[in-house]
């Protein structure tokens, strides 16, 4: 299995609204993604490891494939809506990673 | 829940031995945080967005719990037998973030 993440860091004056993310942008995202998703998980930054100390990443997402072949195909289709919806949330540049899921 | 997310910036001529992490260090934590665990994950980068890409972390690791206060007290007790493995499969050090698991 491969996990996709995205990343919003955190930058003095951007902008990241939270309720719109988890309540309309990621539902929409599982809901395009399909049967070829596996699980997905999203978190809003609360801090670093120290409370009170500011979080690296506004939020953070993942999404799990079979496969990176299966994610490509799940996602090209529905690639430039799920894009264009970003500015709605955020003007944070995702950072993106795929990985092998261990555990 | 919260969600306690560990990343292992990607840098040129650092040091990941992903199995150790995977088979000795993961499962260690996962001991050691005993059932004030709810959930764990590890992956292991394998590119950016684009195949072929290089991953912007080496790892990410998840923990996820009821609150704060919980991880903090489960992480306590172990806090330095859990850092000083760390040199064990790295010379990456970790960044930290704590946040609020919505989905």
């Amino acid at each position: 299995m491969i996990k996709v993440s995205f990343f919003y860091p955190s930058k003095p004056g951007s902008r990241f609204i939270a309720d719109y993310y988890v309540d309309v942008h990621m539902p929409l995202v599982i809901k395009r993604l399909g049967s070829a998703l596996k699980a997905a998980s999203a978190e809003i930054g609360i801090s670093g490891a120290m409370p009170g100390t500011p979080p690296p990443n506004a939020a953070l997402a993942s999404f799990t494939f079979e496969s990176v072949e299966a994610f490509t195909a799940a996602v090209m289709p529905h690639y430039m809506e799920l894009q264009s919806d970003i500015p709605n949330y955020t003007d944070i540049e995702p950072i993106v990673q795929i990985s092998d899921l261990r555990i």
